[in-house]
């Protein structure tokens, strides 16, 4: 059995790790640690885990997760940098699910998250937790920093476009325009993601620039393995959960003959968690509602020079704990399904 | 034209009080504070309002709210208490959204709302703003302590068989089963009212006691002149605006022989705001969505001893600022309709 | 492998099934009849079944049903007692969840439902599917008329009260607040519940009377071995999944004494699915949300005379599939919980 | 008083029509026709017009609507090009909101919507009622074809850059991805729109043609003066009201220079329902929910060559009824503003 622990497990991210680890049949839960909430049981705040977790928080003193054998950070940005280096020395493998190391540069990181990185070393050991590109990598890892909700859903509706130097799309006019469901903002206490803001309502944001632009166009550089610029524009719709992103691609004269169906079903033909739908399919968010699951589907209206490519995924799972539960199977060895192997929730 | 000032501009009674007010004829908008948005457009907050409010907020200072006709407090519960005798000795008339003036007995309130009435002899002379109850005492009055959003409906939903000591129903056992929109709780940064939490999501709170229940208490023993007692269960359910709350009486011996139907018509036949259904119907809340009207139906299944009576108003407009508006109205002897002849939004 | 049939498989009920057998141990399923869609794979009506349910959509008569050991009948009122008999003379076990098995009184059906029940005789054998309260009669049954959603909520509130006589409560005064989510109105196209219609949006509905008021009567009464008489109060609220009941009851002289969390925690200590809410709780529907699990609190407000116990549950699970599936368990003699160990989906 | 009649007023464009109609201060309401429901109140089917409109619903024989000065149709495409040459032929003025005198070439109407246009010498008469372009054809015009929700959208957005030839971008490769709540699918049973299938859940839809489509084209072609292409990606959100559209439109060299917040404010400072925002503003649907405004942002990320330009409406108001009631006021010679001067409500 392995032994995980959980740093910050009061928000989504955390609740949602409790979810699925407390089905993973290979998995320990040994701390769950929250310094506000020690004492209290996880269930009694999250009532849904009643019967399913036993565990109580407790402070990061008392957790003791030098003796885990992996340890999630679901905590805001900045605090696995701080906390890291000390557990990967005790052998501990650190699976971050903020950005502490999602961004390569550490001039990048402290541009974006406007703090100072405190252990740039790490940065270049880091393997960034995206298994459709980087399972290799991931399997011999003991440091992951995992791609961002948005960054998911973007990368994996271009990589067949784009990997290995592709010359079948501009690569210097891509638009992403994505929409997320509000529990992306985590379950932190603001006003304009109260129910009475968010609800019944529909805006645009961050379109001068989001955090997670130089995520998505660092990883689409590195699948490329050249620059690649892209237009981000992320909107919140009043969903809990899922990410749709709308992703807009100019195919280039080379690309004209391509079968682009053809091609994303035999790139992702053997991955355990992308659907690619049939011709002319538009996916829901809520086919992927409590998933693993990413489902694409590829458009070419009016058979021009624009390729839309539609990506659904749901931002607790695939976007964040679900994934990271996938990097963890690949870490020590474990079927990538294990404990990932839910329907999503219809209706 | 009157000269308002609004005291806490930034929640959600306040810019329903400014939707409604900038509309309103016979009213000019002085001042709008909040001290920590001072020097802020209001239109900048609340973008709904470009084109209609063109004041930006002040400090209560800068505001001289002295100089207004009358002042309208959307603001937590202890500010209009702390401000109300120094307007009132300038001449200027007081309504308050919030609580300091609603319970007559000041122990009762210190127990409620956990601090000290400050200004315990103005208790005596606030007159409680229902219109419905009250009218001729508001047309009077410098001082009101506006009626809170459930109490409005449930007092206005049992009103027609508990007055003057009517004996057509058991006055000890009755029960509120209460259901409001999630603005209710106000513009506060809070998790419990996130998207994410109160989306999709319906509860019971406040089962063990409610701040209204006091209120509901003293108010229904007023109309009736004896003590009633009353089960309070408030729900929170997703929708933005809106309480549905659901009366149940048991009918008397002496009452057995009523027609419900028509003892309801017949009371509420001249007034503006009270709608009584036909028969048979079940009133929906968006029915009243933006309105000040207040819907009710009066059912006794299977003809039995139990009335179960519906009622249905916007919280933000009957239960709040619509309300107080018409409080204004009277207290300035305009017509009781201005400003509040708006068609409800359907769908 | 027990083999599974599934007659209408198009609905919310249908869907559920599918997500829920699809992933339990013993099951393998046969057929999912569909006249309107068969050729149709199921996962193309429902995406969210790729990947873990391949069978087509069959007419009834493709689809061999006499071959199967458990047909499950998730259609509307009518079509399992057209079928049902058939199938028991072959052998075959019949699980409904619609409402033609429930009703022991063909008279009470008829007038009900609109339609003459066609096999009188078989209402005496079929058990009512309540696990909680038939657990033995229905592991020997081969005909099961499931409870109805709403009817579970309140039955389970109340059963600790009123078995075998009891004499806490009084039994001629119940009141059953009920709130559901729009999905218990099925997968019809219908205007009444379109998001435009239902969406910010609560009412009450069937005050005069409803289907369910029968059954759970008829439920009460067989519990508490004399007659009861409740008054049940529907209502729409707009969220998806989920029952919240509001029950009342007023308790007896006799009854004053009793530690009413004590009886409930004792009553379900070895319940499955049943979680008595530590005392001062409010049980949230979505702490429910795609389980089988139902939740409960018990309040005594005041310490006065009147119970309010408040249940949740996901209507489409313990109220209509998961139950079935619970029961189905029960007639092969599997574990209660096989197939049934979901984490509740929050946020 | 100008005499209205309204075929087809049991949809949402109807309801909405009555809503904004019944407190226009120059227009009595004559009749509202729905051969179903004749005889039935108006305020029966819709709640929310107790009080405001006492009309019941005709059969277009009973109606008169000769005797009107003006006939509005909201309802099913083709219904208003039966009717329409009879009441021009008698002196009424027509406005029709579905699509009959949207497409000036028949062959494309045909094409789009399945049906034959059965008086295509009237194509070339009706004026598109997008006022913010044809004001002056508008106010002679006797016959109206009123501009589609989305399309009227995606024309404001991109008005300022087209016009009368402008270089100002690249007008074959624009892009409009437009998500829309789901009040725009009308007020029809539906699966595909129910709160359980619509709600909590976001996609595209009609990726592969829209109608809407060849109607953007059309007007962003006549507005330039040249043909002008456009990939249009419509998508369902959950919200009741409002169209949110993001537009991306690659600037030209020749643009480079242009101050384009500037060009749109300049474009728009007379126009009483087109509200261009501040620099690096994001409207919400909200902002505008209930009103007849249009409100714009225009971006420009990381001062590279796209433009994004961000438009929220209301479709049930600027989008339809509002809109068309605007037309209506220019027809007559009346303010723009008449009966329209209603404040956004929020939330």
């Amino acid at each position: 059995m392995i032994k995980v622990g959980i740093v910050g497990g009061t928000g989504y991210t955390g609740v949602e790790l409790l979810r699925l680890l407390s089905r993973h049949h290979d998995v320990t839960i040994q701390a769950v640690t929250s310094r506000k909430e020690a004492g209290m049981k996880v269930s009694e705040m999250f009532p849904s885990l009643r019967g399913f977790v036993d565990v109580a928080f407790s402070t990061p003193e008392e957790a003791d997760l030098k003796s885990c054998d992996v340890v999630f950070f679901a905590t805001p940005h900045g605090v696995a940098m701080a906390q890291a280096p000390e557990l990967l020395a005790a052998g501990v493998k650190v699976i971050d699910l903020a950005a502490d190391f999602r961004l390569k540069d550490p001039a990048e990181f402290q541009k974006w998250y406007a703090m100072e990185h405190t252990c740039p070393d790490l940065l270049a050991e880091a393997v960034y937790g995206l298994a459709e590109v980087n399972r290799d990598a991931i399997a011999g890892a003991r440091l992951i920093g995992m791609a961002g909700c948005y960054p998911t859903s973007v990368q994996l509706g271009l990589l067949p476009l784009l990997e290995n130097g592709k010359a079948l799309i501009e690569t210097q006019t891509l638009i992403a325009d994505c929409k997320s469901g509000v529990s992306g903002a985590g379950r932190k206490a603001e006003v304009g993601t109260l129910f009475a803001e968010a609800g019944d309502n529909f805006k645009a944001y961050g379109v001068k620039g989001h955090r997670h632009l130089p995520e998505i166009m660092q990883g689409l550089s590195a699948i490329h393995g050249a620059p690649v610029a892209l237009t981000f524009v992320p909107h919140l719709t009043p969903l809990i959960r899922g990410i749709h992103s709308t992703l807009y691609a100019r195919i280039r004269p080379e690309g004209r003959e391509t079968d682009f169906q053809k091609l994303f079903e035999e790139r992702y033909a053997g991955e355990p968690f992308v659907d690619v739908m049939p011709a002319g399919s538009t996916p829901e968010t809520r086919s992927v509602r409590g998933s693993n699951m990413v489902r694409i589907a590829v458009h070419r209206p009016g058979n021009g020079d624009l390729l839309v490519i539609l990506v659904v995924e749901d931002n607790l799972v695939k976007g964040a704990s679900g994934q990271a539960v996938q990097v963890m199977n690949l870490m020590f060895g474990l079927p990538e399904r294990q404990g990932l192997d839910v329907v999503p929730l219809l209706p």
